[in-house]
């Protein structure tokens, strides 16, 4: 497992240089997810169910960035993925340079999918077009049903809402249907899969999408 | 209940600002602590616990911070404190300026204490210096001990770690020992007071550190 030490991108056309990530890995047919959420939403442990589940029909890489620390990378290779730790230098989340230069360190020439897992952060993140080819946000049930209305960017931005952390849901005040609407309202086009990835309820419903989105990355042309 | 909508500071010299509110706070004997973590860690639940506990005896004041909303600053004012949402104009944190302006609006020269509720935000509201006489995070069990490996900053910059829903432990791997002696690691001096707001375990240690800090800050002068 590699780590990376990231510095802020000096140019400042982000959206130029995700435009041209995104050209480019969707030329090689490998779909990048950037996973996005706050602190202890559970990532990492929805990866590691990920992998375990798909793993051996998806050739798969996780780009894993924190400001410190190598533990989810160590992690995510102890289950036979590819991995690569990027350590953002302080910074609060994953422009485009960032992502291409731990890409390309990582190497994902011969992989069919890549999950960026983000700073942990419900703000800064959803600021940044990384060059994904989609974007997805854990909520977990012990955070609250009301992150909708506080942080409403990180949900427009998003195409998937994972509410995570279900096998908890009786232990917290979570109204998931009040969720769901509050996402909804920011943005109509959400899907939103209310999943354990301890007990693994809904995971099939979320891998299901992900193979589509897979295999509509492969079959379109941009 | 007010809400006020910030926008950045256009002075550049956020820690002269914050050496002034801070003077400012000292001579009318009133503490401000900014209380700081992840989105969902259990911020408002925590002062709505400590203003039931405390609030007949110190007079109390909450300046809620948040990107949209005011769910968290109606949930105050229920409870009979003063209370103003700050709207930061889509900011991931809290600057001096923005404090201090919150502040005026809000008023607090009758007060003892005022919390500052900053952004739900593990990285970004550490680096900046609100003026407030001390700093204390929280993190709740359900987001793991891993997090002083990840997200250094904030325990190093924190007087207090307040580890949040114990009650919920026996439902999710966290180690506390090894959160205390990872936050230590970062920052010996660090207190660590492990509470559930809920059952209201661990309050009262809490309550007394936080009665001793205010009886500091009126007695010392600067």
């Amino acid at each position: 497992m590699k780590i990376i030490e990231l510095h802020k991108s000096l140019t400042e056309s982000n959206d130029r240089d995700a435009d041209a990530l995104r050209a480019r890995m969707k030329a090689a047919g490998t779909l990048m997810i950037n996973v996005m959420s706050s602190p202890g939403s559970g990532k990492t442990t929805l990866l590691s169910r990920i992998i375990g589940d798909i793993g051996k029909e998806v050739r798969i890489g996780v780009l894993e960035a924190d400001i410190d620390a190598s533990v989810d990378a160590e992690r995510i290779e102890a289950l036979g993925a590819r991995s690569i730790q990027a350590h953002t230098d302080g910074m609060c989340h994953m422009d485009a340079g960032m992502t291409a230069a731990a890409l390309d360190e990582m190497g994902t020439g011969d992989l069919d999918l890549v999950f960026l897992e983000n700073v942990g952060n419900l703000i800064c993140p959803a600021e940044f077009d990384t060059g994904a080819g989609c974007n997805v946000m854990l909520l977990s049930v012990t955070e609250g049903d009301d992150k909708p209305l506080k942080y409403p960017l990180m949900f427009s931005e998003s195409d998937a809402l994972i509410v995570t952390k279900t096998d908890a849901l009786s232990f917290f005040d979570f109204d998931l249907k009040k969720c769901e609407e509050r996402a909804k309202r920011l943005n109509p086009a959400i899907r939103i899969f209310p999943v354990s990835a301890k007990t693994g309820e809904g995971m099939a419903a979320l891998e299901e999408w992900i193979r589509k989105r897979m295999a509509e990355w492969k079959d379109t042309k941009t």
